[in-house]
């Protein structure tokens, strides 16, 4: 199976229509500048530490997303490229067994050498290097050309993660750092009244078929689902309804939840959504402008799987499936609170919304009710590559639909997310369904 | 919710047709006894110890399932009975919030007392007092009706446990004892090569609509599913085949598993199967008649979700989905190596088979592809007795078609048994799958 | 090392004046019957099962007091004896290296086979075969009889262990089992007002010559000590004392406790002494008795080192010494409520007292205030009975002076009997000391 | 208890003979001076990151030791003290209970905030207080004095620590980085023969009186102690030796093992001293100037109580008394390779050592044969103070003597070290004893 060439479709193929590689250049050089931007308000020691395990410094991500480029694309189409420094594999691989041995994910903050100023200078190795490679020339439809792709690509999702592990790390420090400043705001009004928005059931055409945009593997192949009629809701859970829930005594009613949620509640002592802290009558809120007033009418965020399926039930509702959400997403366009809008925060909807459901895109990613699996016909990419998404298809649950902190150009309705039910430090929340005529 | 009535479909009705009551007091009389019969060859002590936190010990099985039809059928439908002892609630509850605390799980074999002396004066009071409840007549679909159904096919449930459970007791002990003796056997030869099913896709109907059988909740409702064209084994994976698994290095290459598989062998230092044991260049397995030599066509058994997905993979092929396995199921004659046919371990396939895919029912429970979700439209049924299922409903994986500790009465195509991707204990298999025309 | 020969101080020698042989015979005899009386009152559930990791089965200890004599005297000094089982040195092995792999500790519950029927088998064959020892006639000063005499101490050790651990048992069953009935008693009064006894200081004499008593190795050389002026109570500490601590707040003020100590209690939740249970009002604590009011003159029992600490901080004094304790006890008559008192339990002093220090001897071990370490000229036993004692000589602490659970041939004012400082379940008090002139 | 005014004696005065006030003022600057100098070579990265729970970040270290001063010394005496930063008692308490809730352990590096920078000016708020403090003049004998000289002492403490720790990190960071450059050395040759020094028993003075030295708590009261005849090695164990211990099967034989001992190098697969890389046949070290090759006749440095306690019973000695030690220690001259000889390694002996036994005073810390425990007479202090010392003492083990990173004027015969058995990342090894005339 190692011998196998990489198949076509292993991971999808650069946009269709021959997308000048001088474009694919711009996007790759903007990408690269963005992620140091998102580090620039930090200092190296705020880049050097790992709050979590399932977290990783700033650092890490400035070079892990340099490793990536320079271990898949310049150690095989650059002839000779030399190894910036030949123990930054060690250093930096993430979880690819087959690119060797680790630094134990644990221990990502212990790496307090290299420092960022070599992490720097990896950086511009690595991009000097790509700059040689995009002037030997590239083939569009290249096994080169699409892992280049895939570097841009992975490197967006590590951007959304400095700003999620950095907020882990912030709620940590007893001194509740912000990650920038702002002024204080005027509170939201309280969210408008849920509206139910209704799908017939049928076949619909369920993830990419990549042919004329990126597309993870996870995302295929393309192919036919059935659907139940359902309805779904016109906007997310909000920090009001989360309320409610809570002071309902949701998290204290062993009959709302799953039988490893309950046990998780347990054991942590959870009460609430990640980062929120009681002051009194008050909830505030942990976010990377500081500790918070709670926003009413904003979605809530931050809350595990287990919690997103306890409050569904609580409120008779439940969550969509992945291929429901796919559905209603297909029709709408991609547009939202992104990383672009740079609001780094859920948002409470948009006044002037055109479409039917609202915040699909952006604000927080929504957990669905399935599980992450293979789509039917799928298979494993040869290689290490081929670790990318799918190894971890075991008792993972899908997100849908991107965070405050996801970029507008990697987003879409086909994507999949994934995250163990009780992870909560990524911007995840959720969206009720129901089904129909039942 | 709480006060919300049972709904009909809660758990599927008796068979249909009016199936006479006596017919019904006559099968929970056999039902009880078999337990019995069961737990016979046992001592008083092998009764009350409890080898690994998921499994119990037999006393505890004879005492848990009277306290089932105790709390959930004589409390509530017999007028003036008599709890045999108030204490017995907490000693034997499982996992029913609803139904107060209980022991911790793990604890189960600190349970010395009550004796089995008095565990059995528990069984004789329980059902004398359902003789009781019998002779003041029952209405075939009513709620006590319909819990009595559901008490006896719990019984048969913990039946199998019974038997894995004292397995897993058996094969921690360094006596290696036998759960029943049995003479020497001449090795079954090599397995006939495996040949492949074909199947069309299209829509299919899943689950059962529980008219004229019984079925758990998990199995409703009934439904519409989209499956595409497959080839699935005639026959299960043999021990054979796993040994040139285990011999191609199947446990050392990661390219084969999935990350949290890989993780566990690594920390478990599993090899091979649960039970096996080389000896030289000989394998054994511990099995409830004893370490035995391998049967080369028998059906591997003892294995985890995380070593079939990976078993598969080597072979290039995949687990089957559990509505693929349904259909082709749902066109064969529930017959097999079932607990009536009292082997107590996987046989290789009769010679005179008459149907399609072999050992679809019985020898070993066959893991399949998904993950264990609620069906569209279901809804976790009301009340202590929701728990019974629904609340398991993540993380989880299916098991289809019952092993040779299954009762044949307790088996059918739509039947549902999950477990978690590292349990070993069960009497479970598997059977490969491959995509059709990709 | 392991071949140099056991020196004679190893383990002292048998009483001094030629202890007739046939005393000897008619001693061990006794003391493997009152094992199995001790063991009468259990059923074979009872007797199987294992409570926590540091307690046995009582099947477990008449196996392993067998298995004792076998694998050190019978196998080596009669000639021709045939193993019961070659299998049971793995089962019953307790801690010996030198003797080869054992079942894991923590598993020893798990040994339903072989059965308490095989065990007593066991049991007599071991006996049978040390009458054919006895008449092939033993020198009185031989190593073999001094293996003997080691053995019948150490299934005295296991007597008590016998009572220890079935109480651990029946406290962790929420059925709270009684090991033997009794009647409801009247209440004791208040313990009267405690004394302190002077003691001035200087050399004195410590552990045993052993040259006319048994003594285990941990109680020699004999040597000169160094002990300071202090005073000691005339009594234990007592439930009503440890009452008075409780109120005070003793367990939530860290100022009291040793850093270990103040983390245990935090982590395991201790607010009383092991097996206290408070109704309303009303402390109870859980004895071979069943649940009982607490008796405020008796000495309090269950408590760990860090709780015997922090109490003596919290009343202004601390534990004594060994060396202090020994020195007290020299004066005294071994004498008190031991095992042969059969009250199995600690009791409040006798009216009629003739000596100084009351309750040296039984009702309860006393912790003492420093740690368990090889005494000066200390030299580890050759072979594997040389781990008996001292591979345990770090961190872990010594008691004094015997319990209510102890024979009274076994006890002396030498005994050191030793435990972690977070154990509770055997039957330790404290009795306080302090300075004098300081 | 806790408004008990604190002991003249709780902590040893100032020198004696009025040690000018001024004297004091300049060692304190120097103090603090050097502190800084051992982290310059380190950047703000190395300073933030915490390698093991028991080790601390150099920033922390940095901060504590002036919250030290802040909250002991000038939040009581210095009329309007202004607190830098009300939070920074949060982050950096270390274990004072009587101080309030702080920053967990194990969670120290995370606190990227407050920055280098800002506890840079932390210290030197505290600095700039403590000068107003000696201008406005105080009594020698005064508690704010010795409370002064305490934080000194402390501080000094934690130099030693500033070094272990990053020692620690960089071990275990793959680039081994060192924490200064150092050319290739010639490797010294074998040692010399260990001599052994005899030593008549008697009654000895231990400890400090404190008249004319600052000493711990721990260290007092000076009493009267009882030794017996002894040897005691020359020099420390070195290099070399340990090497044969490890030839000779050392870590793989149960006889030469405390039982906590064998358990731990079983768990941890220890096989040799910590930091020790075997690279074909040539065995590394990890040290301060990076990885080294092993010096033959330099003490052994970085094994455990547990591997110090195995060697010394594999070469038929012992761990000498630490009133063995002290009694030898009083004899000789505080000279020796400590923190001012700046090798920050230990080195094979000097040549021209005049003196009986060698190396007692730097190089390592000597792992003692006792316990850590109170002295005769010792009282704990009062206030939050008391918890410096005495409430480890428990399950702790002593060292004496100081190390390569140990400043000389914080060394002395009497001083006392503490350490858990299985703690290895100080700079601690051994000296061999036995007795005599045994």
């Amino acid at each position: 199976m190692a011998t196998r060439p990489m198949a076509r479709t292993d991971f999808a193929s650069p946009p269709h229509g021959e997308p000048p590689l001088e474009t694919f250049r711009a996007r790759l050089a903007a990408t690269r500048a963005r992620t140091l931007a998102l580090a620039a308000p930090l200092g190296p020691e705020d880049m050097a530490a790992q709050a979590i395990e399932e977290a990783s410094p700033t650092k890490w991500h400035l070079a892990h997303t340099s490793w990536f480029f320079e271990n898949f694309v310049l150690t095989r189409f650059l002839p000779g490229y030399r190894l910036f420094d030949p123990a930054f594999a060690y250093c930096f691989n993430s979880y690819y067994e087959g690119a060797g041995s680790r630094q134990p994910r644990p221990q990502r903050g212990l790496l307090s050498q290299p420092t960022l100023e070599r992490v720097m200078a990896y950086r511009r190795h690595v991009e000097a290097a790509l700059e040689r490679l995009f002037d030997l020339g590239l083939t569009p439809q290249s096994e080169a050309t699409r892992l280049l792709e895939l570097g841009l690509q992975h490197e967006q999702q590590h951007q959304e993660l400095i700003l999620s592990d950095i907020l882990a790390l912030f709620a940590a420090n007893p001194l509740r750092p912000a990650y920038r400043a702002a002024p204080p705001r005027a509170l939201c009004g309280p969210p408008e009244p849920l509206r139910w928005i209704g799908y017939a059931g049928g076949i619909v055409r369920i993830g990419s078929d990549a042919d004329d945009h990126f597309a993870f593997d996870n995302e295929t192949p393309r192919h036919d689902a059935l659907i139940h009629p359902f309805e779904i809701a016109d906007r997310p859970v909000t920090n009001a309804e989360w309320l409610e829930f809570i002071e309902d005594g949701g998290y204290g009613d062993p009959a709302f939840w799953l039988f490893d949620g309950w046990e998780t509640i347990q054991r942590e002592g959870w009460e609430a959504p990640a980062y929120w802290e009681r002051r009194g009558d008050l909830w505030l809120a942990m976010t990377l402008e500081g500790l918070r007033p709670l926003e009413p009418a904003a979605p809530v965020v931050h809350v595990s799987f287990y919690e997103a399926d306890a409050f569904a039930r609580w409120a008779g509702a439940r969550l969509p499936s992945e291929f429901e959400w796919e559905t209603v997403a297909q029709q709408e366009p991609i547009a939202g609170n992104l990383l672009e809008n740079d609001a780094l925060r859920p948002l409470p909807p948009a006044e002037n919304f055109q479409g039917h459901a609202r915040q699909l895109f952006g604000d927080v990613w929504e957990w669905t009710g399935g599980a992450y699996l293979p789509y039917p016909g799928y298979r494993r990419p040869a290689g290490a590559i081929g670790e990318y998404n799918a190894k971890f298809m075991c008792d993972q649950h899908v997100l849908r639909g991107g965070g405050g902190a996801t970029p507008q150009s990697h987003i879409r309705a086909s994507y999949r997310n994934f995250l163990h039910a009780r992870q909560r430090w990524l911007f995840a929340g959720l969206r009720l369904a129901r089904d129909v005529g039942r």
